[in-house]
């Protein structure tokens, strides 16, 4: 099986890496950005084009959502298979007259942070029962969590995802600009957020709230809204608001 | 030092806790709910009352926020020194003749939930140096991390954990209450929500922030939008339009 991965972001890059560390073979990793690719090309052994696409069975798709379609009018070939690695689009957003599909791991991928790739869940989506066998076989190699996915459940995935992972983070951020507004080293709050995160492995996250909103603690919560100002102000009226309709207070 | 305990929550039990692990002896733990101090006395072996206090050089209040100061004058004793653990009052809440404090762990604690209290930072705050003394002394035996805030900081550090650990806490039950609308386990997005967590200690949370709002990716913004209604779909608009002030896009 010839496989080419196309993109050279963060998932086309962690994508490629675990293969490599997999031992799955890659003809090419194929994409626009010359620079990236070629960064990765050197990192990770495997050859690079940004020009002609290599002849190859499966073509693997991991480039950003509304760069997909485009990017998939590039495989001229009929008799292969090629995936994107999207949460959110549909397999049919791509064209051409191969076999369609979606290989969607759900995870977090930053280039600048290693991952353990045995546990990412992959979600599989295919045309038949043939290609989900090639599918879930690539997956198996790097990953312990391979299920099949249809497209409406994928959007909820990810979704969830977007709460769970990419808000979480900016909440991160938005609490270190308050300590470091008062000059706080933030690794303070490491303890708390590992414990917080440890936390719902054993309790469900709606039975594990603390705070000022959940104790209803008007004090506290007026007093901290004259500390905040803007965005900050704005997440903190909505998360207390949010809190107190979940618990009904 | 004789050492007293008030309160019978999640605070109250894991400083208790934590202080009969460390072998700091206590006296008693105090309080009004008669229940939960039978079953702290029971599972940790200290005498409990719930009307009269005990004589003692220490009293350690860690009961919620709006109880402090009525707590405070319990206490009649005047050569003593007392400590509440609340993140956001004032030492001088505490109503009494004696020497006044704050000790305050920055931790969310959950009685289902065990602790590692090596790590737990302890922010101290007294009225003079032998007071300091006398703290930092008693939370060392518990804590690798014990410092002095003023009430000023403390207030901020506290605000910083609520975004921390109390929203983020809240965004988890809001993506349980979207994935298990769909029959998705919650268990897919924990090696997600470790990762997420796993990044920070190495990377700033601003350059670690992946996700459509990041990437402007307004069809999925879009179509997010619409699976979404109420308080998510609210939470989901603020965290967006914060994400993309952040950014600036």
């Amino acid at each position: 099986m010839q496989i080419v991965i196309i993109g050279s972001g963060n998932v086309a890059y962690h994508i490629t890496k675990a293969f490599v560390f997999n031992k799955i073979p890659l003809v090419q990793i194929f994409g626009r950005n010359e620079k990236e690719l070629s960064k990765i090309s050197e990192e990770l052994n495997i050859p690079f084009s940004s020009e002609k696409l290599e002849d190859a069975d499966l073509y693997i798709i991991c480039v950003s959502d509304n760069s997909v379609e485009e990017i998939s009018k590039l495989i001229s070939k009929k008799n292969c298979l090629v995936a994107h690695t999207s949460g959110s689009l549909p397999k049919e957003i791509l064209v051409g007259e191969y076999r369609k599909s979606s290989f969607y791991p759900l995870q977090t991928f930053s280039k600048s942070k290693e991952l353990e790739y045995k546990k990412i869940p992959f979600f599989i989506e295919t045309e038949n029962e043939e290609d989900k066998k090639i599918l879930f076989e690539i997956a198996s190699k790097v990953s312990e969590n391979v299920m099949e996915s249809t497209h409406e459940k994928r959007k909820y995935i990810h979704l969830t995802a977007v709460f769970a992972c990419n808000f979480v983070n900016h909440l991160f951020s938005r609490a270190k600009e308050i300590s470091d507004s008062q000059e706080i080293p933030f690794d303070y709050f490491l303890p708390l957020i590992d414990e917080t995160v440890q936390k719902i492995h054993e309790i469900e996250p709606k039975s594990a709230q603390t705070g000022p909103a959940v104790r209803n603690d008007k004090r506290v919560l007026e007093l901290h809204e004259q500390l905040l100002k803007d965005e900050s102000l704005e997440i903190y009226k909505v998360m207390n608001h949010s809190i107190q309709k979940m618990y009904e207070l």
